[in-house]
């Protein structure tokens, strides 16, 4: 599979150098994107593609903004910074009208820490990248600078032979490229996927691929979930978050469900470290706790001890394709094998999902030994053969589908009971106590699980 | 409010210049604690403020020792490390008396990491300290030093011009400044927090003005609790733990209940490195857990998880205020917000609290929207604009609010259900089985809860 | 006691000198091991003493294997991994007959992470080791490899005067030392700990002593349980585990329950870095979860918080005899303290085991103030002083065991309630709902505990 890839890098290389022309054809976005997007990968310029990609981000129709039940999400003060594209509005009590420049130096007093971050950041810092050498862990960025410069002049937002100077306050905050002064109150604007997209074309592409690699063979999740890139509708779609009079309560999923909306979650704000994202931390903060317990298991592996003890002396400004031989890493991260399909390494993390942390999700098990499903361990295998053989990691594999499948019957095998006490009225309390759950939540034995996806878990419902 | 400070700091320091004289206008202890003593701020000299500070803090009408349930608390061995003042005895099975000399040379041996450590700290390279040059991260020990040789002067322990050449183990455990040879059966102490006050004078009053300046509107608590300067006090005015026959393990509530007592639990013996005690972990080992479970919330939070991840790169030497400018760090921590206040770093931990880690306490969540909290409030909103908006911190603090009182009617709901069970005999062996609580627990719903307070949290009894 | 050691390591050295001869008379290895192997520790070569360590290491009689419920533990494929000796057969997929320098080659691009970890071992470096100058933190390498050299020789693997040059791929999964090519097919082999012990002898010896020195009074566990020496016999003859249908959840006990087969759970291949298992995190992963949280009692401790915030800063490279003194550690570690006894430090960690983790089985509390207990109780003040008092030694370690007996008092008598219950059949849905535990399982109120030793825990059967 590897190899399919080369041929069209190299046509794509050639393309560049030949016609001067800048194009799109991202060798990490996978051909469903292209398909999905009706944009022929060899021709698409990068101005085309970001505008069909915002076009798909935006449309309420394909999972922007409040969803189906907006109704019972009565907005929050603070929910202006989940979803800023559908609540977000420029400041009143601030009137201040400020150039570029009187951004960082007002705000150097007034929020010193933003410009702190700001300064160390990659974006405060494009000559320090532009001079980058072969060999340094980070000479990456050089060629992603020129990439980006490349999109932006695609876009009409540079010059030809014009380059980047800096990215700050305002760029990201009032336009691309603004060469005249914001008004406080008009013009701020909290910076969404699709404006750091712009720039980061080939990320937004990874990243919004997921809608179009996520497809489950019996519809087991809606196309394009579970995934980063629609995870926002998950939470919004699902009634039992949407029913409850506990509006603070509800957008605590919310916190981390906004990774459709926005980067900041991974690229803390405002240093935006690449480096800093790749540590398996920074997935902790969302993936953790009860429902998805996934850094409580990793960091208790000898995987994540070993980053616990070692990773302080790792280089973690190498890329992740070169963690292991520049990077110094000795064992793996989250990103270093979610991020990883078949040798590449993109923002698209779903891949190789095959149970997709909730088992008892209807047709997910029956599923696990499908030919959709043993392709996607065939990647597994690519990945783990980093580190070990095929023979171990087949069996260890093996043992994992297993030991969930074992763990998933004992699970249907209390819930039968607990259902069947639910049917005849025998739960503590269950005839006169319980309430009916609010609209939208319907009545029954089993309300949306709170598995943050939206999906009826009816597989809690053996016999209904 | 920072402008009102600077006057006082100015004319500190003139006052200071002018006449020559000490004096302890200490611009981070609050006006209330000078007028709880019945000081004048502006002409007290170190000495008075040393003296008034350990009169209270010795008496135990103000709190001291073993309090009103002394009859129950059937001391243990362990327990003279805990109250040192109440029950340390100096050693009787070591003979030795030493010079100041001696006890680092046979400690080497006997005990040696003590003595590494020590040999680590400030306290044995005060020429280190005194050799700082402006710039340097640890610059400001080198005033500390100099305002602390002011109050030992001020105190008679140094001679005018005298200067102090170290702090060894003879200091602390035996007198300031021993000339003479201790004898280890009659002369060992271990230090309590008026010992370290000798010379951290500033810290100790600091501490000690949490009794002044967390008083309740309504006496939700009683005056200067819940604090570390009355910690201990809250412990051994718990009836459920007084009435414990197991002894033991009531005393593992006394193991970090001790701030009152001693130092140590923040500056660990014998390096007291202030650097150490800025990292989040120096206050995770008292304040985790099911009763307080603060380090599990904020280790798993963006913030904790980026000091996690990067806390290793910053450099914990720069003092709270330069901690983001100097130390590079990114993100905060629980010293750096909690000993904030207004701008200016103390020991003073209380001065923003409106929760006190436990919502059900009476009167707390009513007492949440009061001008008293609104004031705390608008102080939180000073420590979190120094990296966010006012209007996210505002929004985020509504937020919390908000969810915590969601939680707490949940709480209470199901609380009503318990006791009305309780009421009926309902609960599973009530009539048969509880034997009464030891005294002086009483017997009833409610115990005192095991809140660490000493509070009876009547909420808990909705309808006695 | 330390006095005691001196004279044989004397005598030890002047022997090897005197007569240049090999010998095996190593002074971290108790006589209770050369008693049981009925060797002459003065006399016996280390040929002679690795033969009799293997003889009984693979002996079934005495531990190896699969055990006397091997009917019931059906293997999977894993297993391969887990007790190498019973189920490892070489690859049958890859052809290869590979040279020695081959393998490297090769596994540079099958695995390369394998080659990189191994690359920065000490087994691939070995003239850095020789180079290593006195005062170098790791300078206690080079005596090491020279007394792994003498091994070597004595056993017949180095002619006498040659040096090892490297251990690489093909020593440890072949044959030490090999010249000849090696078929996958046939001559792969999955290194038990009786290879590694080979070169690392004294290692073997030390790990091995667990089974002749962890011998309880009243055989309280069976002779050398609990230990590492014997951790895969406790897992496979525990009856509930190998009654198990689920094999795969049954062998989530066998991941940890390896390391009397092998040596990789604390030394991590392919580095096998010291440095690395000195570390708390290296035991972090199988002394953890609810049945034996050693991790989280650790870890949330001052000693675990101070190895947390200050650990990266230590060189972890010295040998744990200088961790404080060169190292600069400034806490414990779980090897510091329980790898050490009287001072000298070895791979038997179970010669001051008191409680032995689960204070529950029969005759553990009873034993704890017995003189077998107490001389334990001793090495472990010998132990805790290196940094603290006696008297704080002794009055905290009161504290734990009166703590232990004390929560081992309320758990028995809610055990005897539960009983009473079950006896009465009052236990909800006991009568009809549960189904007679598949064999080797016995029918009761107690099963077999899963506390992972095979100990048949009768305190739970108070009135049987």
């Amino acid at each position: 599979m590897k190899g399919k890839l080369w041929p069209r890098i190299v046509a794509a290389m050639l393309g560049g150098l030949l016609i001067g022309a800048a194009h799109a054809d991202i060798p990490t976005v996978p051909n469903e994107l292209y398909e999905a997007l009706k944009l022929d990968r060899a021709k698409v310029t990068p101005k085309e593609l970001h505008e069909a990609l915002v076009k798909r981000y935006k449309d309420p129709a394909q999972g922007a903004g409040r969803g189906t039940l907006a109704q019972y999400w009565e907005p929050i003060p603070y929910g202006i910074y989940l979803d800023p594209a559908t609540f977000y509005k420029s400041p009143t009590t601030n009137k201040e009208v400020a150039s570029r420049k009187e951004c960082v130096e007002c705000h150097t007093d007034e929020s010193p820490v933003w410009v702190q971050a700001w300064k160390r950041s990659s974006h405060a810092n494009l000559d320090k990248v532009r001079n980058l050498k072969p060999g340094e862990p980070t000479f990456y960025k050089k060629a992603k600078l020129e990439e980006i410069e490349k999109n932006l002049r695609s876009m009409g937002r540079l010059a030809e032979g014009e380059n980047l100077k800096e990215v700050g306050c305002i760029d990201c905050h009032v336009d691309i490229g603004a060469k005249k002064k914001a008004d406080h109150t008009k013009d701020i604007r909290m910076p969404t996927a699709d404006v750091c997209g712009t720039c980061h074309l080939a990320e937004f592409a990874e990243r919004e691929s997921e809608r179009d690699t996520m497809i489950w063979p019996h519809d087991q999740w809606p196309d394009g979930r579970p995934s980063h890139a629609l995870d926002y509708k998950a939470n919004v779609e699902t009634t039992v978050w949407a029913a409850m009079p506990q509006r603070e309560v509800a957008e605590g999923c919310s916190m981390c469900h906004t990774n459709q909306n926005k980067c900041d979650s991974c690229h803390t704000r405002h240093e935006f470290s690449a480096a800093e994202s790749r540590r398996p931390e920074a997935c902790a903060t969302c993936h953790s706790g009860v429902d998805h317990n996934n850094w409580e298991a990793y960091s208790m592996s000898k995987h994540g001890k070993i980053v616990g003890m070692l990773g302080n002396q790792w280089n973690w400004e190498a890329p992740l394709k070169d963690a292991y031989a520049v990077g110094g890493q000795s064992a793996p991260t989250c990103a270093g094998c979610h991020m990883e399909y078949e040798g590449e390494y993109s923002h698209n993390m779903v891949r190789k999902i095959r149970w997709a942390n909730y088992p008892f999700v209807p047709g997910i098990a029956e599923n696990i030994k499908s030919e959709w499903s043993e392709k996607r361990l065939d990647s597994w295998v690519v990945t783990c053969t980093q580190c070990h053989s095929e023979r171990f990691a087949r069996s260890y594999l093996d043992l994992m589908d297993k030991g969930t499948l074992e763990g998933l019957a004992k699970y249907q095998e209390a819930n039968a009971v607990v259902h069947q006490l639910y049917k005849e009225g025998l739960l503590t309390g269950q005839k006169t106590n319980r309430p009916a759950p609010p609209a939208p939540e319907k009545e029954g034995y089993a309300y949306t699980l709170p598995n943050c996806s939206g999906r009826k878990a009816t597989a809690l419902q053996p016999s209904n």
